[in-house]
C-alpha cells in the first residue's frame, strides 16, 4: 500500500515537532484562523504557516479561506489513521504476549502433571 | 514538559519512514537479531543500523549484545506513549462534537417551546 504508507510517513513526519502537535491540540478543540494560531507561538507569521502547510500536506488539517480569513480545521480521519497504525502495533504485541502466557501455563500444566507422575 | 515533548518528536520522527516502521511491525511479533531484521529488506547492513540506531534513540526499540548477536526489541511502553497522545486529540475532538451536539439539541428543543408559544 504505497500510497497509505506515504501518507502515514507525511502524517508521523508532521507530528515529529512540538509546534505543529501544538497547533492540532489547538485544532482538536475547534477551527481557528491562521491568526488566531500564531498569536500564542513566538515566531513569524512565514514560520507558522511553513507549519501550517507540513500538517496540510499530511491531510491532518485542512484549511478554507473566506474573504481575508483563512480557518483550519484538524481531519479527524488522519488522526486516526496514525493511531490505528500504532494500535495495531500494540494489539500484535499483546497478542504474542497472550500466546506467551499459554506456552508458560502449558508447560506448568505439563511440569505438575510430571511431578504427579514422579510421586505416583 | 520538554523531555516528554523531546520523546515524541523522536518517536513521530523515527514512525516516519516505511522501513522503521516495517521493523517495528517484525518487531511486535518478537524480538530479532540485527541480520533477522536486514534479511528481508533490501538494503546493506550499515543502512539498517542506520535505521535501527534512530529506533533505539527514540526509545522504540531496545537491543542488547549477547556474544556476537545483537537482538532488538520493541519497547511497548514507547509505541503507548505515542498512541496515547494520538488518542487524547481523538477524544478532545469527540468531546466538542457531544458539545456541539448538545448546543444543537438544546437549540431544537428552544424552538419547539417558541413554536408552542406561537401556537398558544
Amino acid at each position: 500500500m504505497p500510497n497509505h504508507q506515504g501518507s502515514l510517513d507525511l502524517m508521523f513526519h508532521a507530528l515529529a515537532d512540538p509546534t505543529r502537535r501544538g497547533i492540532v491540540e489547538r485544532l482538536v478543540r475547534g477551527p481557528a484562523s491562521v491568526s488566531e494560531l500564531a498569536r500564542p507561538l513566538e515566531m513569524s507569521l512565514p514560520a507558522v504557516l511553513q507549519h501550517l502547510q507540513v500538517l496540510e500536506s499530511s491531510g491532518l488539517v485542512i484549511s478554507e479561506k473566506a474573504g481575508r480569513v483563512r480557518t483550519c480545521r484538524v481531519e479527524p480521519a488522519a488522526l486516526r489513521a496514525a493511531e490505528s497504525w500504532l494500535g495495531a502495533q500494540r494489539t500484535a504485541w499483546e497478542r504474542r504476549l497472550d500466546r506467551l502466557d499459554d506456552i508458560l501455563a502449558s508447560h506448568r500444566s505439563g511440569d505438575s502433571a510430571a511431578e504427579g507422575d514422579d510421586r505416583a
